[in-house]
């Protein structure tokens, strides 16, 4: 099968790409000592896990149980949630799991932390806690170090539990100004954290000027997109995923239509906001892909010199890939140009 | 099982306002002599697209080919393709669609309809083509009478296709100037339409208000969602489906973090845009969704009196509830409280 016989929209990967991205972040955690721990949320495919698990991550990180399910399966054996995960429920799916694989939780509170206790004791293996804090994003995380304290020595405390570290999303000044004034504090109660891991693709290569982190957990990376673009990280040239779509309607002069809307790109805006645009046209700059519907993107040519024409297949870069990824329940994989086949993205749509 | 121990995040969907919900807009069209042809969009689920037909719907719509064969397999056997299909990839699949149900599909342009025309080759079937025309939503349908005519004779001259009428979304009063325009130039041709076709789910009971259409096509009004009780469409408690979700952390007094983000909510923003949040919390209706990321919501809890604790299960109508239902793979079914089972949403996910 040839590329542009591909049914459209489909997001298509070029794994020379993708291993470039690879083995560049590998290099830079490698120079800086930086234990690489990758956040699959971005591929959700274990082949592409199990590659950076080969070239030197540590392990992984995983935003859900649904999706560290499907990553042990496949035999990755050390994972990271990255994320608070509260109630019976979770204890209950936590437990097989680190039967199977060396598991580690993030916690920023008492009932998450009681999750990965009753995990533990159903289990009988080991978990590893990772005390989460907020370095500005104001998301989840302590954002006190007398909160971080107190979680560290319940951890201890807890039997089925280890103490594992800190952990924060994205690292940054402000992550050191709080690593600053807990560490002291937790090392003055023998409460050494092994791990200080900060995350992040954006600004990832300057995680050493950051904050004294020891792991580095991105995701972005693997595939880049114009937000990592407009963030510096990366050039066009390094956008592994393209989302290929058709010109399926063309009812002005200066208005197109491809076959591809929220379903297929999800509606993120670029931190600049909506004027920027839903994608990037790399073979048509001036095109600007102004509205989304379901299944409709509406495309301006008003600056285009030349216009995608009626039935023109287009590449898109889309703001944001990981959503991309999350749509599709297969991509198509391909290397200098040439179809390799289709990939199921296996650990989409887990949300639990 | 209880409702209450379902794994989190969860949509729910109220089957008693469905079926509500269902009645009233049959109803409506009955009154007004309007063929009722629901969008599926909205749930996806062959069970509720028969019990659509069951009430008195003459059809369906579909706005891709993938959506329309899980329907036709489920034994739906009159559907519309309210969408461009362009490409000898779309033909080849309509062609069997034609030869197990009664296919009509919308074109805009030349391209469109040849897909159209080779399918009914393929087939050996007859398939319906509706023109769509615009009426100032921006997306596809053409913008003059005279490029309807001429779909509609390429249509009439076409072996294996028959001019099924016009159709356009959503209907307005734009819809009435474009067809008073375009109906005497088509029948003095002896092109008659046979179907008007509107569409739109938040003007829907004034339909018969805006424009001489004789069908509708609406597919938000089996859930509702928030934009619909904006509209005016709808009340809450006309809102069938809720997302149920758990706080996971309350890092601050004013803030708190729930398991559903984009993933499980997508991003769709209300029409007056971001400061409205991304859902509206029956039970606490002072609690602002403020901020989305994939797996996280962020809740500003500064306007309330009361609180929600860490632990707590909350209720969201969400902004949009169509791409709810896609992002899931299967959604609760309660009646009156409570839990009827899991129903997979087996037309999620079709992008093609």
């Amino acid at each position: 099968m040839d590329l542009a016989t591909l049914e459209t929209p489909v997001p298509v990967v070029d794994l020379a790409v993708v291993e470039a991205n690879l083995e560049r972040m590998q290099d830079y955690c490698d120079r800086h000592g930086l234990a690489l721990r990758p956040h699959i949320k971005t591929h959700k495919i274990p082949a592409l896990a199990l590659r950076q698990v080969e070239l030197g991550a540590r392990g992984i990180t995983c935003q859900k149980l649904g999706e560290a399910e499907v990553m042990a399966a496949a035999g990755l054996d050390d994972i990271l949630i990255s994320y608070p995960l509260v109630g019976q429920n979770k204890a209950a799916r936590l437990a097989p799991l680190a039967g199977r694989a060396r598991m580690r939780v993030a916690v920023d509170n008492p009932l998450a932390l009681r999750s990965a206790a009753e995990a533990a004791a159903l289990s009988g293996a080991e978990i590893g806690v990772r005390v989460e804090f907020d370095s500005g994003a104001r998301r989840t995380g302590v954002t006190s170090a007398e909160a971080a304290l107190e979680l560290a020595r319940a951890a201890r405390a807890t039997p089925g539990l280890r103490f594992d570290g800190l952990m924060t999303y994205p690292v940054s000044a402000a992550s050191a100004v709080f690593l600053e004034a807990v560490l002291p504090r937790l090392r003055a109660e023998g409460l050494e954290p092994a791990i200080l891991s900060g995350g992040g693709t954006p600004d990832a290569f300057r995680t050493h000027e950051l904050a004294p982190v020891n792991e580095l957990r991105v995701g972005t990376y693997i595939y880049n997109d114009r937000m990592m673009v407009a963030a510096g990280h990366a050039g066009w040239a390094d956008c592994a995923l393209h989302l290929h779509v058709t010109v399926i309607s063309r009812p002005t002069a200066d208005r197109g239509i491809v076959d591809a809307g929220t379903k297929s790109f999800a509606a993120d805006l670029m931190p600049q906001g909506a004027a920027l645009g839903h994608g990037y046209f790399p073979d048509y700059p001036e095109v600007r892909l102004e509205r989304l519907s379901e299944e409709h993107g509406m495309l301006d040519l008003s600056a285009c010199a030349r216009k995608p024409e009626l039935g023109e297949r287009l590449r898109v870069v889309p703001n944001h890939v990981c959503p991309v990824s999350n749509l599709h329940d297969r991509i198509a994989f391909m290397r200098g140009g040439e179809f390799l086949g289709f990939q199921d993205v296996a650990a989409r749509g887990r949300t639990l």
